[in-house]
């Protein structure tokens, strides 16, 4: 059976990323939650840190743990479970296609940094307000929007939609949570990318990944930059 | 054909890692090299960003260009050549150690800021004395090394050396740059993780680049934090 270490799911977006793949893929595992500290505490102080402890040593989440052997980064999750469960379509079978994927989802892993840091996930939250300011006020936000309209636009279409390479795969598990940012903090997107984000969200394992979150009704200080309380 | 674009090989770790695991599984390629321009431009009057806009919208380094079809990201580059070139050997092939091995490069990929920008790529300079000094005052870097001697120790009990998993594999490409930063900046490790870099620099594909970069004289005041010139 597998495990997946997940942290609080109405701010982690690393989290969200494999626990939506594995649900729209149909495959079973059990749900370990780790909850966040209430503050951000050094390593040593942290209880979110020593529980994750017992399975990895680089101290985050997402964590598969396959019958006590552990996986510790979502894009080495995404790839072990595509080896494990080849007929579940978790990259595209085209090999272009699927390098095409591959591609997106190292440029979300490694980028993006200015809309992640200025526009942190947090779903519960309606921020249109902040997400004008931002738009208005940081020129790396909107670059790293722009790049994602230019990919997903693309990529809709030359693989036709409904999802990024046509049916669900592993990059739309990847690029969810950055369709939550731009629907929560109201960022300008053309209406076929609107679409997208819809469907995205209309997604079952989405869906009932924000249904959990809404109900954890958790309130983190250093996970809030915009709000004082709930 | 493969075509492989790179930066300027004394500054660019990311360029370094594929063009070194391509060399090392003899696998042949074309490079192009794209030098940095002399200033950090911003993109619309770089001709770096400009050039490489013929193969990618991310505008950076590295590509690989395949007839054609870009790929451009190191880890998607990884994963494009393990799939085209089954049999060299690129991710270790009992498939837990390639799980563990897409993991800690995946770590790398995201990770490791504090190393990162602290203690940037240079081959041609020997800094010592501001590794020494980096130590002293970054705990952020001292614990980035911490994670890197823990990671590396660990695997190479398990795997027995000379490599990380045991033979070559995209692992220790990945790492390579890490082995030129503690070297050139005289961070402290233990003796047999100055062993194992001291390997990695001997492998004819590092030797390869490093010869290169030492040829190139390039000086990039945007990429010298710690020199005013050659």
């Amino acid at each position: 059976m597998l495990s997946l270490y997940v942290a609080n799911k109405n701010y982690s977006s690393w989290s969200m990323r494999p626990w939506v793949l594995l649900k729209q893929a149909g495959i079973p595992f059990q749900e370990v939650k780790v909850r966040f500290d209430p503050f951000d505490l050094p390593d040593a102080d942290s209880q979110f840190k020593q529980r994750l402890a017992e399975v990895t040593p680089a101290g985050r989440v997402p964590v598969l743990v396959d019958d006590g052997f552990a996986v510790w980064d979502s894009l080495a999750i995404v790839e072990y479970v595509h080896e494990k469960f080849p007929d579940r379509n978790i990259w595209p079978s085209d090999p272009q296609a699927r390098a095409r994927a591959r591609t997106v989802c190292a440029e979300m892993h490694a980028g993006f940094s200015a809309l992640r840091s200025h526009c942190p996930m947090n779903i519960e939250a309606s921020l249109p307000q902040i997400g004008a300011l931002t738009w208005r006020d940081q020129p790396a936000v909107r670059k790293d929007v722009q790049r994602i309209i230019a990919m997903w636009s693309g990529l809709l279409e030359q693989y036709k939609g409904p999802m990024l390479f046509g049916e669900f795969s592993a990059a739309d598990a990847y690029f969810a949570p950055v369709c939550l940012r731009i629907k929560n903090y109201g960022l300008p997107v053309p209406g076929h990318v609107t679409d997208y984000i819809r469907r995205v969200c209309a997604l079952s394992g989405v869906k009932a990944w924000v249904e959990d979150a809404l109900a954890e009704k958790d309130f983190l200080d250093f996970e809030e930059p915009y709000r004082t309380s709930r």
